[in-house]
């Protein structure tokens, strides 16, 4: 008999790094996880690569498959076994087998509800039509991939410019297509202010990404077998033959509300710092639970791969008995088109808004290494302090090679409680193939002291 | 008559930034800067590129030139003068005029020493022979660029495994040369520990540079037209027609020291956080002043073009009138050879075990981003903690496309006296092609909590 008897609801990132950490704490804990999809452990974010080729085996996604739980880890991943209900009070899940359509009760001394994201779909007719696709699980991805193959689409329309839209416009236009990008916003990326997204939207439309913005999708047509070759929105109509939602997601949460676990306002399972839910021996980890927001204190729901590993990891210490504390996020996020890169962090000028918090911002073009040195190219680093503290609270950086992950340093910065004075005088590295001699984003601190 | 008389003695980073500094305070100032060498405000770091022919013109490496500063700032940098004499008591110094060979005193109301560094230069006969080169000022770097134009050599050594060292190894390998680089250590770039400087070495030496470790120079030796032929180690000897010196520098702290200038035990000039030295109405800024180390608390000589160029604008705030500090460095440093990416910051395991410190280290290899992605490469990290607070005390860190400036992340976390567990659990940003879900650094502060 096992010690304990631990039941995890979704094989993703969440979920496998809190097994993984239960078992390396644990021994002989019986570690069960169900998860509805084909695959466990994927790479959500790289399926734009694979759609687009350069990653050239959905299996290269997979960072471990249930065989390798099992036989390695002694974890026992069920994947085609979705979790229909939880009984938090006989401690129990009801797992419907999705290959034989049966179900049946196991129990649990713990359990985790990492059950991800549902991407938003329109509420259209025709929305499930052949060549029109949401990307959220593996399969998914999968499922493009071969639409493409078999079809050879040749006019691809993006539903949302936002991380997924701008990706997917970048591996479409390398298969040779047309892409048209629609956005309800009159600006792409709102995570960013308008100031940094529109140089994004010029390098779109520079690469020939047709960009429709301020449209909003009313109507998606299909052909007489099935097959989509047409969308209109509120202000003209497209002739297409491939439809990418890449519309948001939503916290994955119905079933932990069905069995009276709390969400909060943003329909995310709230928990507190622990990973725990409002339920006793119930925590949650992922895109379904929500993330406390460091600089705008509230919980937040913020789907991310790199979120989602960090909550695995608490729920799965403090399941395992030990102590662990998910302090928050910042929103940390980063992207490319090409070779611009695309970095955010904290608050954006809009958000401080929202946030009534007195701010300054500051903006500076400057080179991404030595403007001298062959290749060197262009960054556009902005800045945003609390007016009042001088604390750094957000950054935006758009640029060539290497640009993007300088993001890291401000969202360090802003951990760090630092001022603008301190990161321009902070010491960090430089040599003339990989930087200036005023860092980049020191270059916009300075405009700050 | 302007109300304040400044006199600046070095054109270079710390000179020209504190120059430029207080102009942008002060329109009516007087401000002279003497500067011994031809040039004004130039990149030494990029010397290397611009002697191998990545940069294509000396001229690229001024950020500007004597009459530009005239021009634009107003700012009289007069070239081929050197301060041979300061008089604090009587606010003047005696400046040589290098082409006329003529002298003449000049008032200042205020005085800044930024005279740079000098190489090490050994005690040989023959150290001046053709072909004998220390890279220090840019019209040095010009001389080795001419030498190799015109005589074409084959066989090179390099005399030191420091940065400068490592950067002409690539350097003269892109020119196709036999290139021997000779260290006294039994490891180069000592100041990394000899865990990653052994990655280094084999990288070089795959590169075909051959190391000659725990040797020493004994004799330089030159033919009958003067030119250097063989140098002579305590091991061996060895046919060269090109000998680069990169033995390090010391502060030119000479001049500051005759008027009676304090010095700190490292020969570096005195100064405090607003870089007064022990005199009044003169500040030193650069390579020939101290800066405090934040962490062994204590003033070290560090010459450096990021701390310069802070050093220079801390000095010229000061001066100006306004009050500004520069708390002090990490010894941040990072270089390249071909595509591995070389950083540190901090204390190394040696400088820890040195400053007493009880410690921990965590090294980890990883991928520069994600596995799956084409053309990902190696990384790996070294964190330093405390063994006692917790807190990152040091990193290193070697590896390919975007691994060095990852170095920058651990400053920060150093700055902001961050444990291991805070690294681990910061929210940096992740999409494939640029980064792993958890960031190298993240993954060697993981193993640290």
């Amino acid at each position: 008999m096992p010690d304990c008897k631990v039941i995890i609801i979704g094989g993703d990132a969440a979920g496998m790094s809190a097994a993984s950490k239960i078992r390396r704490v644990h021994k002989n804990w019986k570690i069960t996880v169900y998860e509805r999809s084909p695959h466990t452990s994927y790479s959500a974010c790289g399926m734009p690569y694979f759609i687009s080729g350069k990653v050239d085996s959905s299996e290269k996604l997979i960072a471990r498959d249930p065989k390798t739980f099992a036989e390695e880890y002694d974890i026992q991943a069920k994947v085609f076994h979705e979790v229909i209900q939880i009984d938090p009070g006989k401690q129990k899940v009801l797992v419907k087998n999705l290959k034989t359509n049966k179900s049946q009760w196991d129990t649990y001394d713990k359990l985790l509800i990492a059950t991800g994201a549902n991407p938003h779909k329109p509420d259209l007719p025709e929305v499930d039509s052949k060549g029109v696709f949401c990307l959220s699980t593996l399969q998914s991805g999968i499922d493009v991939f071969e639409f493409i193959e078999k079809n050879k689409p040749q006019k691809a329309s993006i539903i949302g410019g936002g991380y997924l839209g701008v990706e997917m416009a970048e591996a479409l236009l390398e298969l040779d297509m047309e892409v048209t990008l629609f956005d309800r916003n009159e600006y792409i990326m709102k995570t960013l202010d308008t100031d940094m997204s529109e140089d994004i939207c010029s390098k779109m439309t520079e690469a020939g990404v047709r960009l429709k913005l301020d449209e909003n999708l009313t109507t998606i047509e299909a052909d007489s077998d099935g097959y989509v070759n047409k969308i209109k929105t509120d202000k003209s109509s497209y002739a297409t033959d491939l439809v990418i939602l890449g519309m948001g997601v939503s916290p994955n949460s119905q079933l932990a509300q069905l069995s009276g676990i709390k969400l909060c306002d943003t329909a995310a399972i709230q928990i507190n710092s622990k990973m725990e839910t409002s339920h006793p021996n119930i925590w949650a980890a992922g895109d379904c639970a929500s993330s406390y927001h460091l600089l705008k204190e509230v919980h937040q729901f913020i789907a991310l791969g790199t979120i989602a590993n960090k909550h695995g990891l608490v729920a799965g210490s403090n399941m395992a008995g030990e102590e662990m504390e998910f302090r928050g996020v910042l929103g940390t996020a980063i992207t490319k088109f090409q070779d611009l890169e695309i970095a955010r962090t904290g608050l954006s000028e809009r958000e401080a808004k929202e946030a009534d918090i007195p701010y300054e911002t500051a903006t500076i073009k400057s080179s991404n290494f030595a403007g001298y040195y062959p290749d060197s190219g262009d960054i556009k680093v902005k800045l945003i302090i609390d007016k009042k503290s001088r604390h750094i609270i957000g950054g935006q950086i758009i640029g060539n090679k290497g640009s993007g992950k300088r993001i890291d340093v401000i969202a360090s910065a802003i951990m760090g409680k630092m001022t603008a004075f301190d990161l321009a005088m902070m010491d960090l590295a430089y040599v003339p193939p990989l930087s200036t001699v005023w860092d980049p984003v020191q270059i916009a601190a300075r405009r700050l002291i």
